[in-house]
């Protein structure tokens, strides 16, 4: 393990206690240590980069000038509280960070005093600190600050639009800073990002002050022109205090914008709006990614590059020996274009996830076709139910978390009027490093429950391109959803001829006779694997991949009931309300008197490690599935049911 | 059935076109005549009212200058859009609006080609219309109008700000009107809300061009001053149509505030909209419940009022002749002040729907700790998640179906945190006439799954007052969720004295033999009458109140396994992923082998009607319940299993 050495006056700080006693003129050096400090670690250990590398200075300024942790400070999204935490008495575990059992990439309540509300999804800071500011008025505490930190990208979603128009009329003590850098992810779109730029650029309101004063200087005859003259001035005093701004037509009193990287003039800022009461915002302008040259110059690939070399900047990558499978989301975003090639109702959606989903490379082919809608889900899913009126066969792809967000949509605008949209669920199931709020994990459940969707998920390659083309056929006038997991397949001959797929079909992979593992979804990998194994050993384990959760394939069970007993279901999704269940019901309502166990994420949360960890964790890996069956054949005692780090796990808990 | 006569002009038009061959100087009676046609048809029929009234001239002007069908016509929410229905064709079946089997209160794609997109939701329409824009822009149709009409409740939504953000960078022909009545169901709250009062009463910036060029031409010199002249003309512009309105900020070319009852003006503007390209905003002052002077005056309780004499405006109310059992609602909202009176952290949160849940009352005696946060159910989530980390215990009330719009936050804010808020999800089931938008058919199913989460439904009054006690006690501290219906309880004495329920503890209601029937909510009083009937009849049968979906009561579950080998649960949710669901997992996991069937809202759209007339048919009314144990226990044969209204309507599909 390689030891971080942090700067010297970094080294003292071990809260922000210490940091408070550092005098106003050494923040500078400050900042720059612990900007030197992220960039040490995040190379060797990897992890979110360019987020963090931007509010360098606003976070020192932050816990100079704040009273943390009585004065509530909530991040946006999290990515960027790196400095936050190494500021915040976690210096000396930051390497662990994003590893199994070690600090989370994001705030965390659980992890700290200082973290006051988890994050890791966009958008949540505002009505939350709001709500802690509203807490501190019911209790009369006038002077506890109350401060929300937002990207210009979380910006745009709909709930930090309900937060500013709650907070303009609450009378909370509550800041919002704007951290303004013109990116999510991937760069920032949409009209909010227009104004931004525009108010930055042309100051207007300063301008035309200043130009109507010298006018009215002008005047020849001063009294003449009083009653008018007022008349004027009230109106722009109307509109430069009040409506001529965005925030402050939504009754946010608004400061700035100023420069993000003058840590100086931002702790002193940040001080005197503690003095000002009620709510307001403060728009400053960063660049993501800097003091670290590359990272400046390329946003989307730095904003989480994994190890690399922080000398020349070469981000380390393994060097494949033999043709590797490719990553789900690049055959989502490679197949959606050899389809739209063929079929001009074609076209693609993301709200802000273009280089994760690889939309992007459709939005560079074809950019009347691929949109980028910003972070937007809801938006996302409606709009697609609109273009589908039309007509169109839109790919709308979500990750399965984000997909919470839009889950009225799905339901109101798309599945009751039976809208033939096509959902791609990227990254369902367990996500990893990301950790809880980014599991994918609650998908099939939630939306097998909703009457017209197709639900499936695909064991590979091939099956994602197929149920991709089935998706998009004119005879498939229903809701469809296709959910497939972050990262790689296992296929690296993967650009097979497109097949129709019957809506409501399963397919047996590996006969056999003991027992039945029933799979949805790339976890038939891990089934067949143990398949494998275990038939080896003389245990004859039959394999079927469902691929639909819904329509289940009625006659495949009728057949599988009619020849086993026992039934083993594999998902990478929560075993609440998900496939097993699913199969469960379809037992129930026909009479089989089957053994069931299913395997799936269990009902609480899943910390974040690396998705192997965490399958084995869940115990429906290679192993976790053997051992399954092997308990189930009454092969091995109860006793051995959970997978090691699960018995550890619960045994330290 | 009594007849309602339309007006001379308004009965000849059977559609759009018969509209469009009336001259502009008629449309003001054709208005009159809308606006007594809905008046006699609703005071007689019921529905909602006054937003229908309150966009008479605009339905008129509307459909008058667009090209409806061909022209896309989104309502927002869609109560407001009954003259609409009477325009385009659905006149004479109009009586039939929201009974079982006739016209549904909103518009649906299904019912008519006039209606664009199915509403019910708010603040869809936007999204939505601008697809359809996007769509025709794809197709080179550059003629084509999209129009989304939009209350200025509605506008506060997360959803709506998503989509403007959008629509003002895709330089579709889109026309947003703002339907600006200062009323959502109950008043608008929040900034936007001041926002539109200031700029509909100050006209700041058309009197500060006005009063600029006054003063400009006085300057003594001309060309002394032409260059600051310059400047200040182009900041003022840029003010003016850039950056002084909020909708401008957002790159919508912003029209109004016009009269929304002019209906000539409405026409014309409308007409001169469509000749410019891009997207743009039309604000337009309407009062709701406009020409009936009562329902104008008290604009919440002529929401949806039920029949009314028309003439004395007395509304028809059942004179009960012994005590009555509240409604649900009253019961929370009694009770909740009853708790906040004993408990100081007691807050409660509604996202709009003061009056419908009845929080309106803790609002009018606590205003301090009830808030409406206007329509923003994310906003409500995140917000009591921030609340009760500083200990308040929030009752968050959000009807069923509008819950799925805060489904991540309930997720990701609440649940991974453990954060104890309280969710009061009102109008859990099948809510009856507002159809298949409105029902709360999925909640039971989404929550279950979520890990953390206690999840309950109380059978009665006295049961969802124990609830609501024992999730507001300082040792519950976990998120917990209590789902009721809408509309009357069993109980006239309600108000009972507050007692703890143990969390994940079922009650047996009746003792039995033969088999078991296992409730959950208020279902269980039809369960407890069929039982009574069924065991009056010879059949021994069982009934217990599960009270908690999740965690189940297992201790009893493995006393109710050990001692029946025949289920039947009873859910007013749907069957895919539900509470039955849940009891069958449970016995697969311990080993039972054991006959369940599930009852509950099959996996289809259920469509409007009475309660009770959607409970029969979904068969698990009382009568649904008795033949689903008669035919269990093997006293009926199969075809009789499906109730009567049930087996039609399949035999019509």
């Amino acid at each position: 393990m390689e030891v971080i050495e942090a700067g010297p006056l970094l080294a003292g700080i071990n809260s922000p206690d210490d940091l408070k006693k550092i005098p106003l003129e050494q923040l500078p050096q400050v900042a720059a240590e612990l900007r030197q400090y992220i960039i040490d670690v995040v190379s060797v250990y990897g992890g979110h980069f360019g987020a963090s590398l931007g509010v360098v200075e606003l976070t020192v300024a932050l816990h100079w000038a704040l009273n943390t942790p009585d004065d509530q400070l909530v991040w946006d999204v999290g990515h960027q509280a790196y400095g936050h935490k190494i500021l915040t008495g976690r210096r000396d575990q930051f390497f662990t960070n994003r590893k199994y059992g070690g600090l989370s990439g994001f705030p965390k309540r659980s992890e700290s005093e200082y973290d006051a509300f988890g994050v890791g999804h966009s958008s949540t800071s505002i009505s939350a600190a709001l709500g802690m500011a509203m807490a501190s008025q019911l209790k009369g505490d006038s002077k506890r600050q109350h401060v929300a930190v937002i990207g210009d990208g979380a910006m745009t979603a709909g709930l930090a639009f309900e937060a500013l128009n709650h907070a303009g009329v609450s009378g909370s003590n509550l800041t919002v800073i704007l951290n303004d850098n013109n990116m999510s992810i991937d760069p920032n779109v949409g009209a909010l990002k227009e104004y931004l730029t525009d108010i930055t650029t042309s100051k207007t309101w300063n301008n035309l002050r200043d130009d109507l004063w010298k006018i009215l200087g002008k005047l020849p005859n001063p009294r003449f022109h009083r009653k008018m003259a007022g008349r004027l001035e009230a109106s722009l005093k109307g509109m430069v205090s009040g409506s001529s701004n965005l925030f402050e037509s939504l009754g946010m009193r608004y400061f700035g914008p100023i420069d993000g990287h003058n840590v100086i003039k931002l702790a002193e800022t940040i001080k005197d709006l503690g003095k000002i009461p009620g709510p307001k915002l403060l728009h400053i302008k960063t660049v993501k990614g800097k003091g670290y040259a590359l990272a400046e110059k390329d946003q989307t690939l730095w904003h989480a590059p994994g190890t690399f070399d922080k000398i020349t900047g070469i981000i380390n990558k393994k060097v494949p020996t033999q043709p590797e499978p490719p990553k789900y989301q690049d055959v989502f975003g490679k197949s959606i274009i050899e389809l739209a090639e063929q079929n001009p109702l074609v076209m693609g959606v993301t709200p802000a996830m273009p280089s994760g989903c690889s939309l992007k490379y459709m939005m560079e082919a074809m950019p009347d076709r691929a949109i980028d809608v910003g972070i937007a889900e809801q938006h996302a899913v409606t709009l697609s139910a609109g273009l589908a009126t039309q007509g169109m066969k839109v790919f709308c792809n979500i990750y399965s978390s984000f997909m919470q967000r839009a889950y009225d949509m799905v339901i109101h605008d798309v599945a009751i009027q039976k809208l033939p949209v096509i959902f791609c669920l990227d990254r369902g199931g367990l996500v990893g490093d990301d950790g809880p709020t980014h599991h994918g994990a609650y998908d099939l459940a939630f939306m097998r429950c909703v009457p017209n969707l197709v639900v499936s998920a695909p064991m590979n390659e091939h099956e994602l391109r197929n149920l991709m083309y089935t998706a998009q056929l004119p005879e498939t006038d229903v809701p469809f959803s296709i959910r497939y997991p972050r990262g790689q397949g296992v296929l690296p001959d993967w650009r097979s001829p497109f097949e129709k797929i019957e809506i409501g079909t399963g397919r047996e992979i590996i006969a056999g006779q003991d027992i039945a593992i029933l799979s949805i979804g790339h976890v038939g990998n891990f089934a067949q694997a143990a398949c494998t194994e275990l038939n080896a050993s003389g245990i004859d384990c039959a394999l079927y991949d469902m691929r639909f959760v819904k329509p289940l394939d009625e006659s495949l069970l009728h057949e599988i009931a009619r020849k086993f007993s026992k039934i083993i279901t594999v998902e990478d999704g929560t075993i609440k309300g998900g496939f097993g269940s699913a199969v469960l019901e379809f037992f129930a309502e026909n009479h089989y008197q089957m053994e069931v166990q299913i395997l799936g994420i269990p009902d609480r949360i899943i910390e974040h490690g690396k998705p192997e960890e965490l399958h084995h964790e869940c115990g429906f890996d290679k192993e976790g599935i053997i051992q399954a069956v092997r308990i189930a054949l009454g092969k091995d005692n109860k006793t051995a049911e959970l997978p090691t780090l699960m018995q550890q796990h619960l045994s330290d808990n």
